[in-house]
């Protein structure tokens, strides 16, 4: 009988060549990559929870996922570990940090926040550089205007007007704790901090912020859309490859705790 | 006949898809792709000169060029024909900015400096969103004593120590007028600016400096390599894919000033 430790571990990714985080039988997906890599280290399935699941083509800095591994192996070393799952992930996933739980410990249901930025690459000019890491928005967005109409979604809301079709989640009512509207140079940054997240609710807030950048929207009509809890009187859905998911929360600890640092 | 007014173009590049600046007839190149951008608007062969020619792998943010384009067109709308050659162009290759300048402007012999950043990822492990953006160094680098060393650069040296072996300037003397190194997370950056640089001086510049970090070298090796002016004695070539061409100087403007904000 193996005896088996708890892990959690810190995943950093580019979403772009993957159909999102949650293992398919016929598409590459962050969670399929790192099983393979688990099971090739640990000679047997492993399988992984997540603190989310990220749809095709979101990044990730710092997502926080468990599984169970060898004790023995993972007493040796830690470090090791984490360099032997590196070194069988392809060059787009890496685990950058790792650390020991509880044999109860949960990644999804001990999760006590998630929080996500998304980033808008705001100039005339298409960047060359910065491709599939913003949504690419010509026409100048007024951030103080954004930022205006974030603070009506402060705190607990039924944000059933940000909520996709095909969402499971049994109530709409979420808390967002944190949202910033920022420029830096031609990049916009939305940053929002909440309890949990409904499906596609990040990008139908950064569709909906974004009119009301352009002036399209006011902030009052935003608060307005809020109330009527109506997905269908909201913007379109911001795409997918200028979000990242950048932390998981937890009692003791959260996802980017556990990024090392140097050797 | 057809009346021409010269241009200068600010150019941003994703160095990983080229083979350099410099054209060449097998090869795909930031030029030839310009190159060929705007010989398909004017119906003509355009040749094109730039402020420096960049290494295969290295980027651009603000590479500036110019070239003579006909009068006509060019009066007609200098937005519509920014956005005519950023249709022609691929992906990786953006014309950011366009201005008219003198018949005899010369983008190479009128430049009076250049800038530089090369970008290092010091971390353990190597990063999954921001590959081919940085060099990965997963060794603490003290960015004190490469700053110590740095500051052996500034002025008007004979930089010999730091030349490539083909390099075909006159002569080795230089001028650096400003050399920054800082951290950013797990990013280090190392910026410079000088009247012109000699072949790879920017990415053996940061190779020493690296050693110097690493506690390789000390600062004083470092003041004695470049006393020296032989290349020999000096560390390795940093990688090309953390090198940014960051703005080029003339008289009256520098190539990012020429960069569009929004419509």
């Amino acid at each position: 009988m193996i005896t088996m430790q708890r892990i959690a571990m810190a995943v950093e990714f580019d979403g772009r060549p993957f159909h999102g985080w949650q293992q398919q039988d016929h598409a590459s997906t962050v969670q399929g990559s790192l099983q393979d890599a688990l099971q090739s280290i640990e000679g047997r399935t492993v399988s992984t929870v997540a603190a989310g699941r990220t749809d095709a083509g979101v990044h990730g800095e710092a997502l926080l996922v468990h599984a169970d591994v060898s004790a023995s192996r993972w007493q040796r070393s830690h470090r090791a570990y984490l360099h032997g799952c590196n070194s069988r992930l392809p060059d787009s996933v890496r685990v950058v940090g790792v650390r020991a739980v509880e044999a109860d410990f949960h990644a999804r249901f001990d999760c006590r926040g998630r929080s996500y930025r998304y980033q808008i690459w705001n100039r005339q000019t298409a960047p060359a550089l910065q491709q599939w890491r913003h949504w690419w928005l010509p026409r100048q967005l007024d951030i103080g205007l954004m930022q205006q109409a974030a603070m009506h979604c402060l705190g607990k809301h039924d944000f059933s007007a940000l909520r996709a079709a095909g969402c499971q989640a049994a109530h709409a009512e979420k808390e967002i704790r944190m949202l910033e509207v920022s420029r830096d140079g031609y990049c916009i940054h939305i940053q929002v901090a909440a309890d949990a997240f409904l499906y596609h609710m990040v990008r139908n807030l950064v569709g909906n912020l974004v009119e009301v950048g352009a002036g399209k929207r006011t902030p009052d009509d935003f608060a307005s859309l809020l109330a009527s809890r109506d997905r269908q009187r909201g913007a379109a859905t911001a795409p997918a490859h200028g979000l990242y998911f950048t932390n998981a929360f937890y009692d003791d600890f959260n996802a980017r705790d556990l990024i090392a640092g140097c050797d």
